[in-house]
């Protein structure tokens, strides 16, 4: 199944997010503008614009307020990458260069800050307050997240509960403020705006799995990264974690957080993960968590929309990058 | 003239504030509540949320309102001092050590990320659309003035123009939040926001000429930072603006910027920057600009808080920290 097919009941409106995006660059500071091109500039999925554009569609499907909203989701996704990059000092996305690469970790960090501020603005222009709230939520939420996975960065004393936790902050939040804004800017009733919530929340986590199964079994042609980026930052994920489970004793992962020197113990263990069932099992768990997020989308009115919802949930845990 | 004089009228406020500000670490990550904690407990001078109190004392002075907006002044300054750390590579500000030195770079920018966010979170409580979007267009003016800064880093083609506009989005923007939020929120008439915005928007651009003075002529123990930061950095100010222009010929700042390896030239740039009248000439600029600041507003309405205002921009040219 191809993106471009789920994304059909909204493609002509994504489309409207993309020039919203390349008018954020649109500044009176020529940098600052060859900047905001590069970072918005896009070959990502767009997949929470997307649903932001998608769960409007169920009740009062008001451009106005949508096309602002899904533009500040993608903005302030595009902000938390620029920041994670300059953090882990990256050097390439998407097959491109980092900003962090191309021209500093300073620029990228107010780079980041521009970007944070403009998704908040363009919330802002909804002048709806529970989506301002939302927004400015959200933001600490990720920040915590990714401060909870800094702080325990090469620390072997983590098992499934910690990442699920730092996993639903640092992914499933802005995937939950991608559907909530949609469904509050359309007026959504409650019920349905918690079941577009839940939805977001368990398919963000699914989302956050397999981008680390990824992270183990795809190519760098594929993801347009280096694998094993994870382990190199000193990151459990899920198949790192699972790997620790089946070899409690000793292993690579173990050795290399022991001693950060040990580089060679990347590889080890990523054939290790490979060659076990460990990929299955996350897979498993991944499809655990889409099965929770379709669940009650049928609680919500019939229609193209809710087909893509469901849709979009079985490509996440096909998705080769 | 002490601060605590001028800000007699708030004084109980201000207090109010930095009870705020202590609530802002409560949160339920311990790692994140101790760098909250660090970064915001205060020996700062609270220059920017006095100037909204004080603001807000004009009209309706309602702390509903106020408060939480005086706190994300504050905590959004804050979130600034953290990022110009990270990204400066500083190891101590007001006489401690920076968050990115006892713990990371990483963790700088991540906790100024939350803080930004706290501070859009507090903003939004005001409920205020007008603030809400003053705050972000600010954060958007501010990042977009300090990549402005680090594009130009080491680049002597700069002169007063390029300084006051760089000096405008980094520095007097939150000045000007400051003082016009709380206008807004005290329901000022338009009129009297408008002086208010000119007010800080002056006051702001003396208050960084002095800032930028005392880094050639404070002390480390008084400043509680090494002084020379700026042209360690590449970064041109008034002084050694003032410095190319009465020594355009050959000068250390010159050499500095066409070798950055010439650090011992920072240390004559500022022998010849004190053994000179441009001192005495950015004094003077600074003093323009505060008379600049006062000017209008004895079209306030008179109270305690106007004649504060009007004494804050005499402290500011005679601060020696």
């Amino acid at each position: 199944m191809e993106l471009s097919t789920i994304y059909a009941p909204i493609q002509k409106d994504l489309a409207k997010v993309e020039d919203r995006l390349m008018s954020v660059r649109k500044v009176d500071f020529s940098h600052l503008s060859e900047l905001l091109d590069y970072s918005l500039k896009g070959d990502g999925k767009r997949i929470r614009p997307a649903l932001t554009l998608l769960s409007g569609k169920f009740y009062d499907y008001n451009l106005d307020y949508l096309l602002p909203m899904a533009t500040a989701v993608e903005v302030m996704h595009t902000a938390t990458l620029v920041h994670d990059d300059a953090i882990d000092n990256s050097s390439v996305r998407r097959g491109r260069p980092t900003v962090n690469k191309l021209w500093s970790a300073e620029q990228a960090v107010l780079l980041g800050d521009y970007l944070f501020a403009e998704a908040g603005a363009l919330t802002a222009t909804t002048q709806n307050l529970r989506a301002i709230k939302l927004f400015a939520d959200t933001l600490k939420t990720i920040s915590s997240g990714e401060l909870n996975q800094a702080f325990n960065a090469f620390n072997l004393e983590q098992g499934r509960q910690q990442y699920f936790q730092r996993v639903a902050k640092k992914t499933a939040a802005l995937f939950s403020m991608a559907t909530e804004s949609g469904a509050v800017l359309s007026q959504a009733p409650e019920e349905s705006i918690q079941i577009l919530i839940k939805y977001s929340y368990n398919l963000g986590i699914a989302f956050q799995i397999v981008d680390d199964i990824l992270d183990f079994i795809g190519t760098e042609e594929e993801l347009g990264k280096p694998i094993g980026s994870d382990l190199a930052q000193g990151t459990l994920t899920l198949p790192s974690i699972l790997l620790l489970e089946h070899y409690p004793e000793d292993n690579p992962v173990k050795r290399l957080f022991n001693n950060r020197d040990k580089r060679d113990e990347i590889k080890l263990a990523i054939e290790l993960v490979r060659n076990s069932p460990i990929i299955q099992e996350c897979y498993q768990v991944a499809s655990d968590f889409c099965a929770k997020a379709r669940r009650d989308l049928k609680l919500l009115p019939d229609n193209a929309s809710r087909q893509s919802l469901i849709k979009l949930a079985d490509y996440i845990t096909h998705r080769k990058k």
